[in-house]
Parts: C-alpha cells; sequence; structure tokens
C-alpha cells in the first residue's frame, strides 16, 4: 500500500501540531513536520525540520528536503498570527498601523502564498491531492457584522483571495489538486488565549478536535471545491 | 449656500486629476489636492498641498490642513498601483514575491486605511458625508475567474474588507457617513497602459468619463449603501 505523504506548515503550534499528532498514528502516513524550530515530534513517522516562512530562500530549501520523499499528498499550512507583544487586534479605527497590516500580511497571506509557490509543484499531479491553509471565519467580508480587528480580517479575506486565484491556475493544470481554506473555530491556543472570554465553552475547542474535524472536511473535498473556504463543520463561507 | 467641501487623495493620477477638474467646474465647491508632488491645477477653487501616504505622519499633517476648510462633504481616495518599474502582475504562481505584495498591500490597502483613520474624523457629522476609494472589480474573490494578478487582487480584496469593517464602525457612530470601494472600469491611464491590448475601445474610459460616472453613482448612496463596492454603472460588485 502506498504511504499517504503528509507535510505540515507551522508544526509547532497548538493546530499545527495536532495535524502532526493526528497523522502520525496513521502508520501508512509519512508526515513532514516543518517548523521554524523544527521541534521534534519523536515519532517514528514524522520528519521534522526547520522552515522560517519569512524567508522565501527557507521555504525553498525545505521545499527540496520535502521533494525526497517523493510527491505530496496533502500540505496544510497552519500558521498565523492575531496577536503578540507588540500586535493586538484593532478594536476602532483610530488603532490602525502600518505595522499591524505589515505583519499581518506578511504571516498571514505572503507567508501562505509563498509556501503555495513552492510546494505546490511537489503534490501529486494525476491523483487526488489537496493544498490547506488556515483561514478564518472573520476573514469573509459579507460575514462581518461586527467590524474590528481590522489588519486580521484584511490578511484573512487577502490570503482567501490568493488561493482562490491559485486554485484557478491549478485547475488548469492539474484537474486533480484542490485548493482551499479551512476555518478551525475557535481553538483553545495562543492565537485566541486572550479572545476566549465571550466564547461559550462548547465553542471553544481543542486543537485535537478542531484538526480531527478539519481532516473529515479535507477527506471529503472534490476538485469542485478548489478555491472556496470550509468551516470545521463543513459549510461553505462566502467571500 | 453651504459650499461642498471635497478632498482628493492621488489627485495627481489620470483619475484623480479627473476628480479635481470634475469638482472644480461646480463654483459653489471646495476642491482640496492631495498629492506627492503637490500638482497645482491653477484652479480656483482647487487648493493643493502635498502628501506621501505611505508615511501616516505626512497623512497626519494632510488631514491637519484639510481640517481648516471646516468639514468635508466628501473624501475620495483615488490612488492605487498595478505596476511600475519593478512590479508587473503575476501571470503565475512561479511568478509570487514577497516584495511584489508588500508594494501592492502598501499602497491599495494599508495607505486607503490609513487615510480613512486621518480623514474620517474630518466627515460632517450631523449631514450625509461620504468616504470613497478606488477598488476594482478584480478584487472581487467570488467574480475572479481568470486567475493572475494574485498580489494586486489580493490587495484590493484586503481594502474591500477595510472598507466594510470601517464601515460598520462609523455606522455606529456617524448614521450618515458612507464608507464604499469605487470601481472605476478600464481607464486610460498609466495603470492600465500595458494591460489595454484585450479592451474593447468601447470598454476602455477615459478618466474624465470614469470620474463623472462615480460621481454620479457617488450621487445616489444611501446610508445602506455603506460597507459595499460599486462600479462605474452604479451596479454593486459582491465580495
Amino acid at each position: 500500500m502506498e504511504k499517504l505523504n503528509v507535510a505540515i506548515i507551522g508544526a509547532s503550534g497548538g493546530i499545527g501540531s495536532a495535524f502532526v499528532r493526528h497523522f502520525a498514528g496513521n502508520t501508512s502516513a509519512n508526515v513532514l513536520a516543518f517548523s521554524r524550530s523544527g521541534t521534534d515530534f519523536d515519532l517514528p513517522n514524522v520528519q521534522s525540520h526547520t522552515m522560517d516562512f519569512h524567508d522565501e530562500s527557507s521555504i525553498e530549501r525545505a521545499a527540496k528536503v520535502a521533494s525526497e520523499s517523493g510527491s505530496l499528498d496533502l500540505v496544510i499550512v497552519a500558521t498565523g498570527i492575531l496577536h503578540d507583544d507588540s500586535l493586538m487586534p484593532e478594536k476602532s479605527i483610530r488603532n490602525l498601523s502600518a505595522e499591524s497590516f505589515e505583519k499581518a500580511f506578511r504571516t498571514n497571506t505572503i507567508g501562505p502564498a509563498l509556501v503555495a509557490k513552492h510546494f505546490l509543484p511537489l503534490l501529486k499531479k494525476d491523483e487526488r491531492a489537496v493544498f490547506a491553509a488556515l483561514s478564518a471565519r472573520v476573514g469573509s467580508i459579507s460575514d462581518n457584522r461586527l467590524g474590528g480587528w481590522h489588519a486580521y480580517r484584511a490578511s484573512k479575506a487577502a490570503l482567501n483571495m490568493v488561493l482562490k486565484t491559485i486554485s484557478i491556475e491549478m485547475a488548469m493544470r492539474q484537474k486533480k489538486t484542490i485548493v482551499v481554506g479551512l476555518h478551525p473555530g475557535t481553538v483553545d491556543s495562543q492565537l485566541s488565549k486572550p479572545f476566549q472570554a465571550n466564547v461559550p465553552d462548547s465553542q471553544l475547542f481543542t486543537p485535537e478536535y478542531s484538526a480531527e474535524k478539519l481532516v473529515a472536511v479535507i477527506d471529503r473535498l472534490t476538485p469542485a471545491d478548489s478555491g472556496k473556504v470550509f468551516a470545521w463543520d463543513g459549510l461553505e463561507i462566502e467571500s
């Protein structure tokens, strides 16, 4: 039986590491785990590697390493930033700054786009293959009712556009390749930590639960889904 | 009769200068024309000023200058970049680069967002007032059928999200303020020059025609339109 070749980018994060552990549980899977630190999972079918996805040459080197394992069935980009020491989601127009926008675009849009550039050529060409990137419901323009979080929202809307644009090119070249954005729900992770107060317990997921749900979504995808964004429950999120 | 106070940002561009000339033809209008070079229009009711909209302190100073003319009825952000000496719209995923994305986001998304931050407070609070930024049909994710132009498309989708997010905050604070994106059509300008070959003559507009059409669209806007994107023909463009 052929091995399932999976690459997880952002493997040290909450959801990223849950994806790695999920696929590691499948003994016929070969998992490539990329993170800035190269976090070692110490699991027999997981290979850990470093990748700084703010640096295209590092992404290119990582793709070269990945290519040595044969062509890929699945690439998941599980990176993302909402806040850090110097970045907080904006509550008002008054809080907008070029730095916050640049940081959000660099991590949430440009990083995944450059990963796509170097990892899409590694996907299986004549079999079903999936390229998925973590997006977010708040990246939906039509679904935006509360406002706020300007830079994060803009960076995810931009990511959704990049995924859609890429899906069009892939559909012309490799009809079995599927490109999608995924909304993981609100996951108990570093990203959501400061914003969990208003989330009911039943809607705050563990990384494991979210990863499991998203894998089920990925499993059901068909080429007709390419270019779209899906939530953890399988429902499409409109642009 | 009260003066119509209008600020045009990006007044030296093809469409920007057409807006300036359009409003200058209205003798009861007072037009503030902002551009990097401070292009002088030599018209009695036009005041020209410099603004480097890649520099927030310059935008802040420009807003201070604008505030001296009393509160504004209309702000139009008519800036935008699709190509320059070092930037060409991508035909393929292979052409993606961090530099192209950063340049597109800086000019097409972050610049207009920072203008909004400093100019929205200058709009009339208790009367109808409009903040409009030039967007583009290719910034619509759902309307994307051809692919390509990744960075430009992403930057305009991000701009549309910023405008939507801002419109929500304004609706809570000043119910008569309308925030929209505008698609000018394909206009015979520096921006579209290398891409006009496939545009039928009847669909290639002069800047004057496009500006006139867009002013008619602006004139018909109501608060219910806030947060949306409209084309030169008045039709809404979905996200």
